[in-house]
C-alpha cells in the first residue's frame, strides 16, 4: 500500500487535544498498515498546557507521558519552546491544522483567527470548536475553497458520533427537512439522575463530581450549549443562515423531580429535545424540555447519550445514538476528519 | 462551482434501478447546484424490463414514464436496443456501472461476472448486491485498487441507511470488536404483527400482501438474508474472511404467538438478532431470535426498520436506526456512493 506522510500542528492542548494525541499515541502502526496514513505531529501550542514545536515530529507517546505525570509538556526534551499558536497557523512545516482551543458562542475567538489564519496559508484545518462554525460557516468554508484547502469538524455536535459527515457524505443526496434529538450530554444526566429519585440540585452536583458539568453549569442547564449545535444544524446541513439568537431556547432549571415523576406515570420521558424544522424558506430551531412518548426513539436514550434523528426525503427518520461528549470520543472526531482528508488527497481508495 | 459530467450504466432495472433512476428524474438540479455533479445516463440492460443505450444520455422522466405505464422500458423512443449487461461492462462511452441484478447468495451471478469485468475495464462500480460482496469482497477490492477504480456497495446491508460508509469513512480510525442488530425488515415486521396479535401465518400473509415478503418467504424467514449481511460486516468491517456457512443461524419460524407473548409479560420483546464478534484472532457470526429487555436500543425497533449497534474501541456503542429495504431507499445508497466517488475525484470539497 502507499503511504503519506502528514505533517500536523495542533492548537489547544486541553481535553480534546490530549484525547487527539492519546489515539496518535496507541494507532501509529494501525493507520500505517490499514490507511497507508503516516503523521509528524510537528508542533503543539497552548499557552497552559506548554508549547513544542519540531520539524522532526514530536513523540505522542512522550507527550501523553509528561501530561499524565506532570500536567503540562513544558520539559518536553526537544525543541522549540518559543512558538505560539500563529506559528503553527503559518508554519510552511505543517499541512493540517488541529484546531482545538475552548468553545466561545459570542465570538468564536481565538478559535476563529486561528481558522482563518491557517486556511489563508492553504492548510487543511480539523476542529471541534463550535464557536467559528456557528459563528462564520459559510464564509470558512468559502476561504477552504479559495485556497484548495478542506475544513472539516465533526466533532462540533456530537464529538466522534457522525453527524456532520454523515449527512453531508454518508447521506449524501438527501434533503433534510427536520432534525431532532438530544444533544447535551450533561443535561440529559442530570434527568435520567432526577428519574432515578435525585432532586435537580443533588444531580447536578453529582454531574459536576463525574466532570460531566462545569462548575459554572450555566452553558449546559440554560440550553446554551444545545443552542449553538442547532444553529450548526440548521446552517451546515439544512442550507439554514440563522444565528444563536434566532433560537427559541429553555433549559431544565424549572423542571422538579415531580415533574419527572408525573410524566413517567403518563408513560413518558422529560428530555431536552433540539430541534431543526424546515418550513417554507425559513429555518426554525428550539432547544426545551418536552415529554416523549416511552416508545419513541430519543425516550430510552439515558445518561451522557445522545441522539439524533434526521428526517429525509429519500430514507424517512435515520436516527444516530452515540457519545456526545469526551476526550477520547472528540479525539476520534479529529481522527476520522484527518484520515477523511487523506482519503481524499489519496483518491479514495480504502 | 465547477462540475462534472458522469456517464453512467445501469445493469438491472427492477425496483432499486427504477429507484434509483426516479431519484435521478427528480434532483437532476440539485445535484448540480448543491455537488456540480451532472450525468448522463448512457445505458440500462435488464433482461426482462428491456435493455437501450444511447451516448448523448437517456432521459429518466421518460424511463419512469415508461416504467409507470407499460412495466418495461422497449418502446424508449431513441438509442440502441441490441445490447446487453456486459455492453454496459466494457463501453467507453461508461465511466460508471451500477450493478443492481439480484443477489444469489450461492453463485454470486450474474452480479460478480458483471463487476468484475466492470472493474477489469476500468469502470467505478457502485452496488447493492449482496451475493458478489459476501462471496469476493477481497478479490473485487483488489481488482479495483489494481485498475485504479473504486468499488462501493453502501446498500448492502441497510439499503441507504448508513452501515458500511459510516463504519469505513465517517467513523475510520476505530475498531470494531461486536456489531448486533436487525438487518431484516420482513422478519422484525412479522414480529411486530404477532406481538398485535396475529399467528405466524397471518403476520406472515400481512407481509406478503404489502410486499415486505415474496411468495416463497425462506431467505427472510429462515434467516438467510440476515445471516449473508453478517458476512459483509464481518469481511468489510472487522476484516474477517468468513463465508454464509460459519454462521450460526436460525430463523423466526418455530416462535408462537405465545412466546411474543410471554416474552412481554417479562418486560422482554423477541427479536431476530444478528451479531457478529471478534473473539481474539477468529470472527464468530450468528443470526437466532432472542428476547431483549424493552429497555434495549434493539427493543423498540418496529415493524420494517432495522438497526445496528457497532461497539467501537473510542466511541463505545454507536446505533443507527433507519429502513433496511425499499425501492428508493436502496437508490440513496447507489446515489450517495455515486456522490462520493464524485466527491473524491473533485478532490473532497464539499
Amino acid at each position: 500500500m502507499s503511504t503519506k506522510t502528514w505533517r500536523i500542528g495542533l492548537i489547544g492542548f486541553g481535553n480534546v487535544g490530549q484525547g487527539f494525541v492519546r489515539i496518535l499515541a496507541n494507532k501509529r502502526d494501525i493507520l500505517k498498515n490499514r490507511y497507508g496514513f503516516e503523521f509528524k505531529l510537528v508542533g503543539i501550542a497552548d499557552p497552559i498546557k506548554g508549547s513544542v514545536y519540531d520539524p522532526d515530529g514530536l513523540d505522542p507517546k512522550t507527550l501523553i507521558k509528561l501530561i499524565d505525570e506532570k500536567g503540562n509538556i513544558k520539559d518536553y526534551p526537544k525543541g522549540r519552546k518559543d512558538i505560539d499558536s500563529l506559528t503553527i497557523c503559518r508554519s510552511d512545516d505543517i499541512d493540517i491544522v488541529v484546531e482545538v482551543t475552548p468553545t466561545n458562542i459570542k465570538t468564536g475567538e481565538p478559535g476563529l483567527t486561528h481558522i482563518r489564519e491557517a486556511l489563508k496559508n492553504k492548510k487543511h484545518v480539523v476542529t471541534s470548536n463550535k464557536g467559528p462554525i456557528a459563528l462564520a460557516y459559510r464564509e470558512l468554508k468559502e476561504l477552504a475553497v479559495k485556497n484548495g484547502v478542506m475544513l472539516r469538524f465533526e466533532g462540533v455536535v456530537l464529538s466522534g458520533t457522525p453527524s456532520i459527515n454523515l449527512v453531508l457524505e454518508s447521506m449524501a443526496g438527501v434533503d433534510v427537512s427536520k432534525v431532532e434529538g438530544i444533544v447535551n450530554g450533561t443535561t440529559n444526566f442530570i434527568l435520567t439522575k432526577m428519574e432515578e429519585g435525585l432532586t435537580y440540585e443533588d444531580a447536578l452536583k453529582e454531574a459536576q463530581r463525574l466532570g460531566y458539568a462545569e462548575a459554572d453549569p450555566t452553558a449546559d442547564v440554560e440550553g446554551w450549549d444545545a443552542a449553538i449545535k442547532t444553529v450548526i444544524i440548521a446552517n451546515v446541513l439544512m442550507g439554514g443562515s440563522i444565528t444563536i439568537n434566532d433560537v427559541e431556547r429553555e433549559g431544565i432549571t424549572k423542571i422538579t423531580r415531580e415533574d419527572v415523576r408525573r410524566a413517567l406515570n403518563n408513560r413518558k420521558r422529560i428530555k431536552l429535545i433540539a430541534r431543526v424544522v424546515r418550513e417554507g424558506d425559513s429555518i426554525k430551531a428550539s432547544v426545551k424540555p418536552e415529554e416523549v412518548d416511552l416508545n419513541h426513539p430519543l425516550a430510552n436514550v439515558m445518561g451522557a447519550i445522545n441522539a439524533l434523528t434526521f428526517y429525509t426525503d429519500h430514507l424517512g427518520p435515520v436516527t444516530i445514538i452515540g457519545p456526545g461528549a469526551g476526550r477520547i470520543e472528540t479525539g476520534q472526531a479529529i481522527l476520522s476528519d484527518i484520515l477523511a482528508i487523506h482519503r481524499y488527497i489519496m483518491g479514495g481508495r480504502y
